[in-house]
């Protein structure tokens, strides 16, 4: 069984949506990608920070899923970083309205020494520093490892961004932000240039246009599957990520082919995420569904031509 | 060999990307949809017109593809339908200059003898009313009838496009114009509700963000081939409901499963489509180059997960 180190957030949000709006419930990317990577055979553990205002019934969420909480520090006195938005209509794009960092302004990861030999490691989108600052306490190097990012740290840290970029595997980033990061708007260029500068992989989301998988000159594509209705699209990235990595370490299968497989099943469990507000979908998901999703995914895409 | 019919526009096009700019080169539907269709075993026809400025060697490359032109009426002293636009920079839009109807205004569409038999019936982008005079030129039921039509046939002609659609097997519309058909954003929903009002199979074309296929619970989704760089996206739409039609029409097999086929074909012959300006590099793709390129249509969507 392999092990998957997850960094990133674990916050508060509040979300509003043209189908409702939430209260502060769990959110940060680190639950995300924790309760995807559980569909899968690893043992997981979750380096964040939260304040003493972060409730016991969240955490335990999270252990009842076999997470390992051990690296979340709680802070005596502190507040839990809280997000609030508001989706727009089309639900592609969304206002932040409100964003406290408080506890996490200050984070200074430690990964828990049981995890310093990772198989995997999953840094969520954090500061490049704190990226970094969990590199560089491996015991070992990783097997694997894959970051994600945003546009806030091109804007603002750019070469603290640089730096780590060059020490990962896979980049896992959305079609904007690849673009703006390299100032191509062809995908296929932009992957080409990003591999450039470091990861020998580099996953571009697309959101409900999919996902692309680059390598050399090999390219993967993964639709979204089609809904009826998106919901909620908060968590679908961490999501993704947290499939993708939990996937890649419960296989131990680190090639072109078998990443292929888990794009899909990132794919598949983003797909659940977005049905629901937050993690609500996760936490009840259950192996029968995703299996059931998976061969939706083989009819959505699978074809059968015969050269003649 | 299968019998396909082609009905469409015959043109002159203009046009202007971010890489340059033509004079005058042929245009139109039927040349795109008849070119991509001649890659396939099959005897296929158009049925369309122009006038007397339209040059002998534009009819030639069609004929020298094995295309039968008795269908394309030469109207003295008529003009041939023009069209002038420039595409913004992303490709993704584009503005009409120029549109002179000429001949096509009075178009009346008259089917070859031997072509009434037809076992594919494509049906390019016209007024409905042309469309179904078509349609009941036919002495049987073809096999399968295709219909393209856009939003100008929704806002101008609808209750004749609603009376043609009802009559058809597939019809092919881009994402946009299924909303708008519809009043559904979900393209899960819009293709349920195109599904009622007749058509079983509901194409939604997204651009380079690929194709859809819809049919009662059944879904397939076809990738864009990521590209380098799209040139030039006129005819990229028709090109793809040639293929889809052509290899229909070769295979004689009409089941979902070989339609995802031909939804394969069609996207892998547009791939070839945007690379150059208008027909160019149709009129010069050999089988080799289309096979290649299928199988990296393979390599960018098959996985092989299995389920555990």
């Amino acid at each position: 069984m392999g092990k998957l180190l997850i960094v990133g957030s674990v916050a508060f949000d509040a979300i509003e949506t043209p189908f409702g709006k939430t209260g502060k419930i769990l959110g940060g990317a680190a639950p995300f990608i924790g309760l995807a990577a559980s569909q899968f055979k690893v043992k997981s553990a979750i380096v964040s920070v939260v304040g003493d205002d972060f409730p016991q019934e969240y955490l335990d969420l999270l252990t009842d899923r076999n997470i390992d909480i051990s690296g979340i520090e709680v802070v005596k006195g502190g507040k839990t970083f809280y997000w609030e938005g508001r989706y727009h209509n089309d639900l592609n794009s969304r206002d932040t309205l409100v964003t406290e960092l408080n506890t996490l302004g200050t984070f200074s990861p430690v990964v828990p020494e049981n995890f310093k030999n990772a198989d995997v490691v999953m840094l969520g989108n954090l500061h490049p520093n704190t990226q970094m600052s969990v590199i560089n306490q491996m015991e070992e190097r990783p097997k694997l490892i894959v970051l994600d990012t945003m546009n806030f740290w091109m804007d603002n840290t750019w070469d603290e961004l640089m730096e780590v970029i060059e020490q990962i595997d896979v980049i896992t980033i959305n079609d904007e932000e690849a673009r703006q990061m390299t100032k191509e708007y062809s995908l296929v260029k932009a992957a080409a240039k990003i591999q450039e500068m470091g990861p020998k992989y580099v996953v571009i989301k697309k959101g409900e246009h999919g996902a692309l998988l680059f390598h050399k000159e090999n390219i993967f594509f993964a639709p979204a599957l089609p809904l009826e209705e998106v919901f909620d699209p908060t968590g679908a990235g961490d999501t993704f990520a947290g499939g993708f990595s939990g996937y890649l370490a419960e296989t131990g299968n680190i090639s072109f082919g078998n990443m292929k497989n888990a794009i899909i099943q990132g794919s598949n469990l983003a797909s659940f995420c977005v049905e629901r507000f937050g993690t609500e979908r996760m936490v009840k998901l259950e192996k029968h569904e995703v299996d059931a999703r998976l061969m939706q995914f083989k009819e959505l895409t699978q074809f059968n031509i015969e050269l003649t």
